[in-house]
């Protein structure tokens, strides 16, 4: 019975938030509601919406310039799956959802492919500029200042370096909701570095990487039990997360997978530590992000698990 | 310029988030998706899906007996705006949005009104049972045993006494989705209860009051800047709030509105202290929360906020 209530009420939500949608575009679109409703009584043909404007259409969507008519990659880079529907952003090489709590984003989601790892000498990071992201509330929007005098730098989530085949996907990179609290010396500059690296020369030798990257904020031991405990920066309040992961899984040539979960600590990291000290089961971070991660793609082609061949059996 | 991207990469996230839909719903009916193919190519009348199963409809929905052919008082309660979409249960009389993360709700919003105030004895509290939510992920679902031992009382979100119509009704508020680890002898049943009560005297005096409740975890100052500390319980790791808040919009006789906003530390508070000194500005609690609490319903017609009148100007 009580799972009755469960499936029932999950059910519901869903239908509700339809209806909710349903009042909200009403208000929206008061003159379409009253053609509708007068159509109830008696069916009627669809009436021409007079007071639109028509919208000029290309038979082909490649031969317009601008680049917000050609179709998005969103498609592609989402394939094996969601983690969460959340203040979606959808830019033009990667997809991020956005903590409003935070400042920062949950996750980060990149699909990397050998073509477009072409080095572009025109696409140059010294003419790209941090930017407020103005699609967020202000309420919940990190500025620039909030990491000045902070001490931590303004991490990539997606980093600028797996965007290069144009300017403006390179730029878009840098709007502050694609950026973290990071330690600089020993972290953003070096390990993270070299991580964002080493998914990079996957993408160059195999058919296709998805990476899922973000922050996390994980619990350490005191005498009376677990706590929580991060940091905020400037007026915005931004977190700085404790530690911060990346999932990547490659495609193979021969039609199988490997993937590699990767958790490291936002602070300064020897050089000498080697990058698969960091590997970790996926569900570990799975568990504390709060979200599951490529949860559709096909697991009886995965192949291998952090450098260790699958038993064919789990995973 | 800047701001073009942003509203083109919200424009296409939507978007492309239908279009993920429409793929999972491919593959979860691809016979339906196979007769649409074949269609393509040339006009056909609508194929019969002669694979489903008629379904029965009664013409006076009001006469089923199952309380879930009853049209959901969702849209009642979230009149006046969803402060957000994530993992949301809508039950019976309130309606829920779920954090991961924390193991805890992100808000809890609901309606009462006098018609829902009659007290009927054969609901009964002690009918009642705690019971883990089965809708939410394995991962991300808080257990009685959690709470066992941790020194915490299972909080209700939205109170069991607001929901007295049915006892199924009330059953859902044990759902341990709507629970928060409160401080139990001086808060949950001490203070904290006292401010359910203040928000039901508002509801039997009056047509309409809205309720918005939930967890925060607000940031404290250490001598190199502001923290965010919260200890997590069991091993689910659910998270113990710093601070809960309750935001009482009430509609009055007289076509106004009137606004609480309490901000309480989850710790034990002196029985003497006034609920009045809790009150804070709507906006310090939506700025920590992450979303926007009632922001649809007309500021206009606010007469009273934090029980002062109004200026009129700006509220």
């Amino acid at each position: 019975m009580w799972r009755n209530f469960a499936i029932v009420a999950t059910a519901s939500s869903v239908s509700f938030f339809l209806g909710n949608s349903y009042t909200e575009w009403k208000e929206n679109f008061p003159l379409i509601y009253r053609v509708s409703k007068a159509a109830t009584a008696l069916v009627t043909p669809p009436q021409p919406f007079q007071q639109l404007e028509p919208v000029p259409r290309s038979k082909d969507l490649s031969s317009i310039e601008e680049p917000w008519a050609k179709p998005s990659r969103a498609k592609e880079i989402m394939r094996y799956g969601y983690p969460g529907f959340d203040n979606l952003r959808t830019y033009d090489d990667f997809v991020l959802s956005y903590d409003r709590r935070t400042r920062t984003a949950h996750w980060v989601m990149e699909h990397l492919s050998p073509d477009r790892m072409v080095y572009d000498p025109s696409v140059d990071r010294s003419k790209c500029e941090f930017r407020a992201d103005e699609s967020i509330h202000p309420y919940f929007r990190s500025l620039n200042e909030d990491y000045k005098r902070s001490g931590y730098d303004r991490g990539h989530l997606s980093p600028a370096g797996n965007h290069r085949t144009t300017q403006r996907a390179m730029d878009q990179t840098f709007f502050l909701s694609n950026m973290s609290p990071q330690v600089g010396k020993g972290f953003n500059r070096d390990k993270w570095n070299d991580l964002e690296k080493h998914a990079r020369r996957y993408a160059r030798r195999n058919p296709n990487v998805y990476i899922c990257t973000g922050p996390l904020y994980l619990p350490h031991a005191e005498p009376d039990g677990l706590y929580v405990k991060y940091k905020v920066i400037g007026k915005s309040h931004v977190a700085v997360p404790t530690h911060f992961f990346k999932v990547v899984l490659i495609e193979t040539e021969k039609d199988g997978f490997e993937l590699e979960a990767f958790l490291l600590p936002n602070q300064e990291i020897p050089n000498e530590k080697p990058l698969s000290d960091f590997l970790v089961p996926l569900d570990s971070i799975e568990r504390a992000a709060g979200f599951l991660i490529f949860h559709q793609f096909p697991k009886e082609k995965l192949k291998k698990i952090n450098g260790k061949k699958t038993g064919g059996l789990l995973w």
